[in-house]
């Protein structure tokens, strides 16, 4: 075997095994969209409002941009929450799980997009049914990490059976009810914004819940 | 107990259980939202603007703004200091912990929207009662973290007391201060803006004055 | 030897060598570049969108701003990747070093430019070619400082022959594919990007393809 | 002494005392200002533009944008490389030096505005003026840190005399030169901006030039 092609595998083995800054690109990504999504919430001009009661209108106007606003919040708040807790677990990383984790922030940056889209049109299907996509996909290429992880045993080899079928389970479920929700828009499209929330809510808030803690 | 239930519970344990990347996200968030509120600042265009003495009047025009910029740039800090100063006194994190502070990071987002508010239209009472409300939910947040994290026994035990003890104090004095200078807008809303930079003046500068260190 | 001359010398010595806040300072930049591409994105307005079909016609319309977005990711993420890898061998850094990232980290900071040129005027060989200079000057400053890593003997000393040997054949083969793409616009511009996003996917993918791996 | 009061005093003595978040933080605020500074360069519109002879013309339209973009990085860069100098040698923090940095940190994201501002005006002393005071400032709050630190005694002591000197030495060369350029915008603000590249360019680079090193 030649020089060169050692120097490639030994290159590839070292290239993106740093989970610390897989950690610190993910934070700044997530921390950025987050922070990007306030950029939908116009700001009353001095134009348009002259006193409180035009602001409180002008206020009022903000509303479906207020709901989108926070239900991304919510959604990338879960998908951080479930990233970080697959990092955790993991003993090292290598330049495979990287990248599918470089395609899953590629879908984190495309959520404020998603979320303006929705506020300008959330009385549209399409707006609604490319939002639920970006969610679809989020889902699946964290899943995806997870079952590269188990096949290439990146995991703590004690826990990853547990964790493996942990994360199927929840984003299959999750996953379901999203479907459903969106599905609901054939009625209305304010029914699904609302029934994704109350599922996003449920999962941030249901382990308290006896009834909903196992879902 | 079935196996997913099992599965379930040791997920809800892991997830969010990490106080480096919660640290990591608030950085990044707090970093974003400090460094945004610049975009408040529109910069004089070539068409307003065509000598020195025409940019000495638009910068004096970008007063309202830039004081409004100074007084979330502080508000910023002063949370951050608050919350780095919990989290440094933490054992451990748990996913409910997390989901609190996530809620905390939300409203953090919002302060760029609340400072271009009352920046645009300064002069409206409602304007100041929003960014008020933004100030009183953050505090209102970071105590609750408090009280979650020592009723679930999250704090290092041993100076646990005195660390919730010295949180309520602060918040409820800092947080009856806010309230009187926002109440204080029925005369003018300068004179609450004024009020409240100098309260968190005495909490950035404060320990050093004897008079006022107790606050 | 006077004084000042002796803490100059110390300083510089100091100065820049913290390999963990250049990994801090980089992963920040590489997530807000990241995520600042999604405004090059420009979300439809409700003035020019009133149902379904028109939305459906917006987002076609979207889809050389979405090939260049997701070319601009998969260039940030290669180079994040490249520099992750070459600061996970070194054992110290100083200044100089510093200073050749922080040049890097500048051209990093112009890909959401590069990307919107070439977005908003993609038939144009202008715009490519400077897209193409973008990428140029990020890989030369890549391997600049690897090679000035060597030549000051920063790497890890039993590695260093075996990683400045896989950049160097790293960054040639793929800075001539580049530039064999570039010059495809004598053609067609459309050609250049369909290759060079090709060649990304390459090096984002290919370790798992035999045939290919080698490059 | 009262209940209360120790709870301040001891709450006080842990505000603000992570090293380690004050550079998250501080990476996070400077990596966002690196990049915003992009926003100041105009992408030109299809409007304008509709060949490759327009482009050019565009892009040579950017050459003031693209010279204060530079300049500011430089600007950023350097102030970095210093705050980190000096955080790596500390051997703790307190709320008090916390404080000072974050007063730092706000004039670090007032950056993109005094460039943005330049790059729209740079014919206009007023703002090379305001330039100038940003630079100023930020060489004060750098300057002023260190000597709190060594009052408070939060550097490593045996080098604390060494690095109090360099970095007094270096801020007050610095700031001479800066002012000395700043005063040459009697003649021409463009010979201004000339000398204080060259001068930051100095520190980036000069510590490889023999006769430059000193400085």
């Amino acid at each position: 075997m030649s020089q060169p092609d050692e120097q490639s595998r030994y290159y590839n083995e070292l290239a993106g095994s740093s989970l610390h800054r897989l950690s610190g690109l993910s934070d700044g990504i997530f921390a950025v969209a987050m922070t990007l999504l306030v950029l939908a919430l116009a700001v009353p001009t001095i134009q348009e409002v002259k006193n409180d009661s035009d602001l409180a209108q002008a206020l009022l106007n903000l509303v479906p941009s207020l709901v989108t606003y926070f239900m991304s919040f919510l959604t990338l708040g879960i998908f951080w929450v479930g990233q970080q807790t697959q990092l955790s677990q993991l003993e090292r990383s290598n330049r495979d799980y990287t990248w599918i984790n470089l395609a899953f922030l590629l879908f984190v940056t495309i959520v404020p997009f998603s979320t303006s889209l929705l506020a300008n049109h959330y009385q549209l299907r399409l707006a609604l049914i490319e939002y639920w996509l970006n969610i679809l996909v989020l889902g699946a290429l964290i899943l995806a990490a997870a079952e590269y992880a188990a096949r290439a045993r990146l995991f703590n080899q004690a826990n990853q059976a547990t964790i493996i079928g942990a994360v199927r389970r929840r984003v299959y479920i999750a996953q379901s009810l999203y479907l459903l929700a969106t599905l609901l828009c054939v009625i209305d499209t304010r029914l699904s914004i609302g029934l994704i929330v109350a599922i996003q809510l449920n999962y941030a808030i249901a382990p308290r819940i006896p009834l909903l803690h196992r879902l």
